[in-house]
């Protein structure tokens, strides 16, 4: 078995690894490196693949070809940017289509509309618990995990030489909001059947304990806008767009005292891929994304503060998104003093993105807005929930995956108190890095 | 009307104020600052009052008798010891009754119990919402707060001149486990009637937001025993001994599965006082807390992990206390690799203290313990719940106390955002300072 | 004897502070909030003083005119712009000279240039030790100080009820590279004489021990450039413009081995000002700042990197300066693998500064250049420095400046040790505030 | 050509490293782990090898003999105790001499001093510069870099498969205080000879820049020392006792003002190991050790203060060194305000150091002692000086040691910047791992 590390091996973002089993192979996730993305002023989508290989914004699978690997199948594990960007510069080279569970196909499929052209992979939505046969030899079984969007999986590739289970976003929400918890019996009996290699994410595994579930961030979420609400005055907040169980918290929590309209372009579509499959219910939520509707909207609030419940995006603070728009008077809406910004959200910790959310807060503060922050629980696993992944799938070997070399050195060290070896049963990827495992 | 900042003013502890109104004054508080006393080697009971003053651990309460105050009481807010620890050495001193509500009363009178030879002042219990009549011209009456014990107070002393509110201890808890939530309405009455000066502490009023609530963390603690029973293994837990609310939540959560034994001398005072009160029911509870008894329990526990929780003293990792012991194996109890100590609390920032933690955490992980530490929220409000103290009592005037003077700082800055200036409504103390009030 | 402190005192800049004595006052500085003079995009310079101090970029100073305060001079300590900038906007309303050192005075006179038909304050350059007289009651003199800039004071002010020393950014650098050591006998002597009133600066207050001198910096930069040098490649360098002690460092150490080059058009200024002076020798420099000039300049530089030093603007990482220039590509210049660049400053710590200069630094590492960060020393007094203006000045009373509230407080801490007590003889000042010092 | 890294890849210290050409092998340092050995209350000395491994004090070497390694030689880089501590316990069990530099051959002959019975390897001492035969097949150079202790070395294997160059304390001093530069032209040539593999350190080489040279460090330190003069008071330094070259600093910079007495136990062994081999001058100095001779000193010091500086062991806060006893009163002699410390060293950053240092520092301050921390620089490469190192000798493979996964994790980061590849020319080590390089 051959593991590929090609993306999300030095760096937070673009990932990508194929795992090759006698001559076949299979490919997890195509992700954006954000940074860079932003980095390219958003003009991305204007390149070609070989400009944006140049930028850092993507993936580089030269190794794929080099190696004449024989690509089955293209897995994608969720719908976060980080995991599918990539999929309309890379995908279309590739005889083989792209699957992944049925929300996840809905944004894939968003992603590529305009580039239909170039990318005429299949996109195969497959429930949780199925079988999908990529070849004669190779199975795919979607295992259900917690993560800060619906239907994550943990991919199990079952092959002649045992399974394979990919997962590098995943967490045990022992309280979810929507979807059930992590199915554990399932990675107890996955192995038992045998596990050869986990290929796991590594983002807050040096953080001690456990994720604390949705369920305790709802409590919080409803006790900040009951304050809110007793106090009075507008009530804006921000979430991450694809974060559909926060935005149903949201929802609960309200519990019909305020209208409800969720503001900007991610809102929409993420919330709107959600509804069709059940996982919001959008029936009192009033759903804007142009300019002149929101400016409608925006109409429709300034008189009635105390009415509305604005859900808007930009929680980064990004510069043109619209909390950044609300904050700046480019609607027919005036913050004043007294009223309430809540953030559903971290900001991510690099110096662009702190520097606009800074900005944005005290264009808020200066005009007396009372700001709630970091009402929020990550989508990543912590030390002690990592620690289960591997005592229930009991892997023969690990590669940890999405982080830089020390956050996969950390991965390592809570490996080797699992009893795990450097380079023997535990490996240290690198963008581009061939791992033989026995 | 005249403001003794006496302690607590330069430090975070060893609170004590005292104000005085037409040649009438009463105390507030009369604590410890802990970091003196642990220095001091735990020898404090053994000082005489002078001695002590020279430790820096009690207040310099000479400013009263240079002014030849005449105290009428001594009014204390919650029963921790940086507001009662001083009581054994300064109160005997001053010819006045100690008034608090019941469970204050009961930790004060654990801690004098050994010098009542020196300390004859009367200790009066009185329940919040009740008038107690301080003498002919002063009247006073707890209204209800939040905190991390129970039965903490905003002290209303209503005065010719007007309300004087003390509380400097205090939060806003939404969703509390027991007792109800501060008494939002009281206090907005009391801004009617006219609340000439605030006295408010200012932990944590340079956090953003509010504090969350206990229920959010009950949740959190939930989760995380959860997962320890599933896994399977012994459960230990710590968090503070007088946090009564917090062990009804692990009460709660263990919901019967496991049986349940809290050890420890505080533990034992905190809870049996509680349960007098109502506050708690230990009836399936077992407390233990001399060696004999901790010793007997532990070799019933030891083949029969799966089958206890225990809840010990010594979440700061104190040496002696019995975490310490646990980890030491000075009772017939071993830890080994799978089992599990959550900590309910955060570790006070102070290097020693964090060395401490950091020597009982190692010799935890060394055995292969899985530690979860900071299932916790604070007892203290954060900006946005000062900044409604603020609004709901209108204070003509705010002394604010408990901090050095940078948070003294922290909380005149909030103040100036409502509309107050420095040295005209709103003034720094510091121990031994006389502001007098116009 | 009144003080009015105007600007500075809840915030790092726009200083302002004045003091009457009998009826009449000196104003010491009037300077920017740099923060939000970038905020507005540069466009101060177009705005009317009231639009400037809508923006808060500029002291606030209608205390004076609310008060009728007849002010005799406004003294100037240095030219940095916190002390310098608000000139242009609010010194035509005061007829009163401004006063100030010779080098401090073309810093001056190239401020006001552009505004002298609003503007027309004698500006009186009075050199270090010399008496000037105010008005028959008030002379002042400047004491000789170190700081970061030429010709930096501590003003004395000797009124019939004792002196008053104002110097908010002064150190005491005891192995300078330019100028002398801070004058201490001249601060002794003026101690004995009485000292009524100090208000000194706070920037470094909480940091123990003493500011390094320029001379161990100066050694450190040549060890630096040596490296850089032995291994060949372009050297481009950044600096405060306004450190003419550092750049001279920078040519001492060169020490004729690389032509020098300085770019850009602040660079111009300090430099030039500073050459009349005799405070540096440009002699073998070339000083360019159009893009003409410099566009030339780096063709030439082009082929024969290791030929040449350039000094280069834009040590923050600001868009559009031209280390953002260099770094961009936007001259006939590229940097490649292997070249060098040092910064000879400091970050300063706000996000929008942070996310420049880690831009800048990517821009610059993806190239392959080697960064030297913070070859560096402060400009201000640590705790051991201020102590000794304390115990060399015996100040009757104190009022600290330049800084947040907490600041301050962290100033107030050391006087506390030294004896002083707040409110006392130890006061803090608030932006608008009137302190009277009897 | 094998390499086992065996202590010192999971940890700072223990340092372990062995390396095998054609079935031989040189063993590469036998160090400490201090955090484990000071854990073991000072007991180590009582210990048998067994009972010292089972601590995690010194390393783990039975990957040598799981694979009948023969050992010719013990190399040992320089005298610090992560280098030489475990000698006493691992070295007797090999039939091989021990070589290294005439100044760590002091330090390892104290060392095993009570063990002779147990260790009769031979202990040779090599200068710098000259050849040493292991073995027919093998000879070694010790090739000349700075460190923060005299002679220590970056060990040149000459092997029929190219050059081994271990090192993994050192850095390059471009001003040092006493011996030369790190002499780069030898690093080139023997680049040039040919260098299969580099065994470097990892300290500092996250950190940006150039480790500062000693010589601004001894203007630093003259400058606060000429403070602290002319203020007058005690003056009480301290620094590692093994910084031979900061004792030079300190004697140059005291220049015959003050007597000069170096106090405690390991002071006096290093200097005068050193005074033997030239590298300090005692002569002035007076060197105590014995509590009664410490009495005796400062008995004249104490009315005398003007006329000593003191140097005194104990930087780090350690309970019972001299810096603690003097702070505790436990010598005729009191601290007093405005008396000096100056701590010529950093604080190793775990928090029961951290704790120690805050103890030591509270006791002082209480006291009025004015403290002067950090007058400092590291013994350790910085990013650019390990370029520098890289670029130099050229190696074919790179074994970085001496850091936690996380740290050989930032050293793999630069390395990939010139050109290497994980797992292919860099490697990362764990204790116990064999690596093969082709």
């Amino acid at each position: 078995m051959k593991v590929y590390t090609i993306g999300g091996y030095e760096e937070v973002g673009r990932n990508m690894t194929a795992v090759e089993v006698d001559g076949e192979a299979v490919i997890f996730d195509m992700g954006f490196e954000m940074e860079e993305v932003i980095n390219a002023d958003g003009e991305v989508d204007q390149m070609t693949t070989n400009q944006t290989l140049e930028t850092g914004a993507i993936p580089i699978d030269e190794v794929l070809y080099e190696n004449d690997v024989e690509v089955k199948a293209i897995i994608i594990g969720h719908g976060h940017l980080d995991h599918v960007g990539a999929i309309p510069k890379l995908a279309g080279a590739y005889d083989a289509p792209i699957v992944c569970t049925p929300y996840t196909k809905k944004i894939v499929e968003n992603n590529i509309e305009g580039d239909r052209k170039n990318i005429d992979n299949d996109v195969i939505g497959v429930e949780k618990g199925e079988d999908y046969s990529v070849s004669e030899n190779l199975d795919l079984e979607f295992m259900h995990v917690n993560h800060s969007i619906p239907q994550a999986t943990l991919s199990l590739l079952k092959t002649p030489e045992g399974g394979v289970v990919y997962g590098n976003d995943m967490k045990i929400d022992y309280s979810p909001v929507i979807e059930e918890t992590t199915d554990i019996e399932r990675l107890k009996s996955a192995g038992e059947e045998g596990v050869k290699l986990m290929i796991p994410g590594t983002t807050n595994v040096c953080d001690e304990g456990r994720c604390r579930s949705e369920k305790s961030v709802e409590q919080e979420l409803e006790d900040v806008m009951n304050s809110c609400y007793a106090n009075g005055g507008a009530v804006v907040m921000s979430t991450f767009s694809s974060q559909i169980s926060r935005l149903n918290s949201i929802i609960d929590a309200n519990n019909g005292r305020r209208r409800i309209a969720f503001v900007g372009r991610s809102l929409k579509e993420y919330t709107q891929a959600a509804e069709e499959l059940g996982l919001i219910d959008l029936s009192e939520v009033e759903v804007v994304s142009y300019f002149d509707e929101v400016q409608d909207l925006m109409n429709r609030v300034s008189g009635n503060k105390d009415e509305w419940l604005i859900v808007a995006t930009g929680n980064q603070g990004e510069p043109g998104a619209q909390m950044d728009k609300l904050a700046t008077g480019q609607y027919p809406f005036d913050f004043e003093k007294g009223d309430h910004v809540i953030f559903s959200s971290r900001t991510i910790p690099t110096p662009p993105t702190e520097a606009n959310r800074y900005n944005l807060e005290k264009k808020l503060k200066e005009k007396g807005v009372r700001v709630y922050p970091g009402v929020h629980t990550s989508g990543h696993a912590k030390k002690e929930d990592h620690r289960d992944f591997i005592n229930h799938l009991q892997p023969d070997n690990i590669v940890p995956s999405h982080g830089t070399i020390q956050k996969l050195g950390d991965y390592v060290e809570l490996a080797r108190q699992e009893g795990y070896t450097l380079e023997d049963d535990v490996f240290i990827g690198e963008n581009g890095r061939v791992i033989e495992i026995e």
